[in-house]
């Protein structure tokens, strides 16, 4: 078994532990049934692979992985209300399955909990790790309220959009590295290293993910194509297309954002080619590749510590684009 | 004027700054409208006063009530969005005003910005404080949450309401306190009495505006009787009626609540009377009162040390119950 999935494995058990107190069970049992969920712990994962590169694998990473599981899951609980999901991973989304309120509350107390974790690391590096968890924060947030103000603007640039991924999805990434990378006691160029590697791989997969949408392979992809053009979602495709088609691709492309004809998903698609997004999205993500794999190769320790941050690498990215 | 007026002033113009970035507009610009509403400060002020019984003011305690007041309207802001309000001191609530994603965003922004403020005071009481508004936190979120299961709740016993107050409200008026007191290096024994005093002011402080509501005066008060009465809001006196009420008298309440006649009020005020409620709610705020008062005079600093929050408590409770 490769390194990630044995910690990905040691981290479930770990994790599997109540981190809420019992009473009032409305706001603890919403709290709780989020985290029961599983879901695949690449954050978590992250950051125990941030510590191992650097050194043995210590308490004080186990317990800021754990603080990075539950700030993920904070996020999906009020993402998820933002966004009226009804459904996450195939079972009701904690608001529909509780209420808004009590989802919006455990929110918050998960949120609470992140700072008690962090809290309890060593006063060595609690400040930097807190600090960290800050920004990152905020980032994620920041890249949640473009997300929503998109979905209300008429014209978005593929740079507006590469930003938006960046700080919803990509810095978290990022930090769950360097928070191990910083335990472990890496110096800071490497920790800048790690983070870089780290932001270019989260990228990387959110476009492969867009990509995926209306180019994978449902066998292997695991859902039916389309689900983002159905929902005249903006992913790197749509706002590629918008961004580089003629005028009357444009139009096409809109026409069939305002109407809902049988074969929307493949008209969409054959605009996606003719205006190039596709290859569009090829190229960015070979460009992200790239990127994070050369910080990769800066950072200053013996190759055969990368190996598992490679692997990893190359399990969340290997879907053929 | 007296010192915690004085105070109240000097922090609403430190605390008049920009808390947030710019960008995303939306996001901080519902932040900023959040804080720009002014209230009363009470928290900082408390935290401050906290500070100046034991030693002159400090710079991390300026820091902390910072960081007390974000979280403050951090609650409010998602309050406001599960009890569905649409007015706060006569401004349309935040997600009134924007809409409620950007408005549970906002108030997500806001908690991360609390933890920065506290994460730039010095190491020696960083993690002090921070484990202190960790378990506050908590215990507010879990007053919350009581409170919403509560209204779907047909029996709560008084002990189970006061319990609701004390997490809801009484802590972190408490906690405020105790942090400007940790900062200026109080004794762990000072601390507990600090804190004491400062949950007990709370408890009577609610009780008291449970009261008002129903007996205050409304030109003294500032608003009209009956208020919560009309909302069928569960309050120390309704709560009280109904448990201590005859049977008559419980359904005499229960047929009011669940009708609307023009004197609802009137009747429901001589109910509150002839049950003892209204008697209950001034012997319980003395109660906590003389609590409050005892544990003040428990804390080994110079009697004219305490005066200012003598004042403030008269200030707050100066109302006739």
């Amino acid at each position: 078994m490769k390194r990630f999935q044995q910690l990905s494995q040691e981290f479930s058990t770990y994790f599997n532990i109540n981190h809420f107190p019992d009473q009032p069970e409305t706001l603890y049992g919403a709290a709780s049934y989020m985290i029961a969920d599983g879901g695949k712990r690449v954050r978590p994962v992250l950051c125990l692979l941030g510590n191992e590169l650097f050194g043995p694998l210590v308490a004080d990473t186990w317990k800021t992985a754990t603080a990075i599981e539950l700030f993920h899951n904070f996020t999906l609980i009020h993402d998820d209300i933002m966004d009226k999901a009804p459904l996450r991973r195939g079972r009701p989304t904690v608001h529909a399955r509780y209420d808004e309120p009590t989802a919006l509350l455990a929110g918050d107390v998960m949120l609470l909990r992140v700072y008690e974790y962090l809290n309890q690391t060593d006063p060595r590096h609690a400040q930097t790790l807190i600090k960290l968890l800050n920004k990152t924060g905020r980032e994620v947030c920041e890249g949640q309220q473009m997300d929503m103000d998109f979905e209300k603007t008429p014209v978005i640039t593929p740079d507006q959009y590469l930003q938006m991924i960046e700080l919803k999805t990509a810095v978290f990434l990022a930090a769950s590295l360097q928070m191990g990378a910083e335990i472990a006691g890496a110096t800071h160029s490497d920790q800048q290293h790690i983070y870089a590697f780290g932001k270019n791989i989260g990228l990387a997969f959110q476009v492969q993910d867009d990509w995926l949408d209306s180019f994978g392979d449902p066998a292997t992809f695991g859902k039916q194509n389309g689900g983002d053009i159905l929902a005249n979602k903006k992913t790197f495709l749509l706002v590629h297309a918008l961004a580089n088609g003629s005028g009357e691709e444009k139009l096409k492309i809109e026409d069939l954002m305002n109407s809902s004809p049988a074969d929307k998903i493949e008209k969409m698609i054959a605009l996606y080619k003719q205006t190039g997004a596709d290859q569009a999205a090829s190229l960015a993500k070979q460009h992200y590749i790239e990127k994070a794999f050369s910080h990769l190769g800066l950072i200053e320790v013996a190759a055969e510590n990368k190996t598992a941050l490679l692997e990893l690498a190359d399990y969340l990215l290997e879907r053929s684009i």
